[in-house]
């Protein structure tokens, strides 16, 4: 039934083959899709950007989740901003003591997910995620509680995600932040202009409020380039790997391993430069 | 004046936004184009298939040469099978005491480069390459001299590039190996059908001939995946960095450092079982 394109610049697009557009709805803050795909199977869009693929979900979810909760194993109380798939939440559930608070701006996006994409929202199902439909800006501005681990699993820096990038919303997460806790957010990449210009700007914004401000990298194909970036910050807590290794045995991850945790800090040269 | 657009499975494409076509031609061995694009600058492809772009040609020809030389810095003679583009020559020669066979099969190739992409070409001039338009299957098949490194700089497993994916031609190119030598190849990508089980069908082929077989990664966003593959082999030498960092710093590289170097072997699960 022809296909969808996304354009990763005005010069570079990827598009891939549909079998059947399965939903699409206007909300107040964004557009969702969901669509099944030859390639990919189901995918969700947002404003017309591939969030996630049944396909390759697996890499971002723990790149996200698994690397903080293996830098320090101590973690267990997470806040996550976004994320409104589940994919981050059922990463961090495999940790049998963390419980979760879970802020999402688009009641939609978590609804169609428990209908549609079931594989990353059963996670919602479990006791230990305190649910909430709020803007995460407004959350972490209120909050007085301690978190050892914030993720910020948003959406690019425009539409409702473009609040997710200012200096008062770090500041508020630097606030909120346990002295050996660990603040993780998508950074976009570094291969394209305007990626590279938001990954620059993310990365100036949380240096001088974080003693520990670096970024990791990896193969995430249905994103632009392939080459994605998150951000890891803390005050106290160097991102070297101190996890159980035969427990993330146990969990039998796809991608997310000891050896990767290493590497994805191996930045090239033009990405250092660029920051 | 529109879009070159490369299927990367028969249900995933990438188009790129074209200025200008500027070259194309149909030799022995392939099609031959070159496209001058508002993303990528000016690129050539092999029968459709994008094989560099000036925009992201250092990533791909930083990896394939300099992880080698940087594994056994005493290589000196090296043999070179494909890379008519010269971008792979042009790392190696950085080195001042490395000398260069190089054996490509299409002179057309080289021609081409020489006109229209010096960016990588000029390292043709260079005395210390010895440039033969010969088939690498039958070069590896009749030559006695011994190498301390060969590079296989080929296309994918189809066209001209199909011979050099067989166990004839890994056993000649084993044969002219010296005992510190290495071997290293383009090993397709992991991520998509295809690619994967050429990547498998490489690795299974390598891994008897050789007591060291394994394969390193780098973001490559031109070529399918961005996740993309390289082969290393040798009888002696582990893919430990044992370079010169001052001299490696000299170069002013774009992508290659130490720390990519060693974090290039960090392969994620999925990666590993398909293997």
């Amino acid at each position: 039934m022809g296909w969808f394109t996304e354009y990763w610049t005005d010069y570079v697009k990827l598009s891939v083959r549909i079998k059947k557009h399965v939903f699409s709805k206007e909300t107040k803050y964004q557009k969702i899709d969901i669509y099944d795909s030859y390639e990919f199977g189901r995918f969700m869009a947002l404003d017309g950007y591939i969030m996630l693929t049944e396909r390759d979900e697996f890499i971002y979810h723990e790149m996200i989740a698994h690397l903080p909760m293996n830098a320090n194993p101590a973690i267990r109380k997470v806040l996550v901003i976004g994320g409104g798939d589940g994919g981050t939440v059922r990463e961090l559930l495999r940790y049998p003591d963390v419980v979760v608070d879970m802020v999402e701006i688009d009641e939609e996006v978590v609804r169609v997910c428990r209908e549609y994409l079931p594989l990353t929202a059963h996670a919602f199902d479990n006791p230990r995620v305190h649910l909430m439909f709020a803007d995460g800006i407004e959350y972490v501005e209120k909050a007085e509680k301690t978190y050892d681990l914030i993720i910020v699993d948003s959406t690019d820096p425009s539409g409702p995600g473009l609040s997710l990038y200012k200096n008062e919303f770090y500041k508020n997460c630097q606030r909120l932040l346990s002295d050996e806790g660990i603040f993780i957010n998508q950074h976009e990449s570094p291969y394209f202009d305007d990626t590279r210009a938001s990954m620059r700007d993310i990365h100036r914004k949380l240096k001088p409020l974080f003693p520990i401000a670096t970024i990791y990298q990896a193969f995430i194909p249905t994103y632009p380039s392939g080459h994605w970036l998150f951000g890891y910050a803390s005050k106290k807590t160097h991102p070297e790997f101190r996890g159980d290794e035969k427990l993330l045995a146990s969990f039998k991850l796809k991608y997310y391993n000891k050896e990767v945790h290493q590497a994805a800090f191996a930045l090239p040269n033009y990405v250092r430069e660029g920051l």
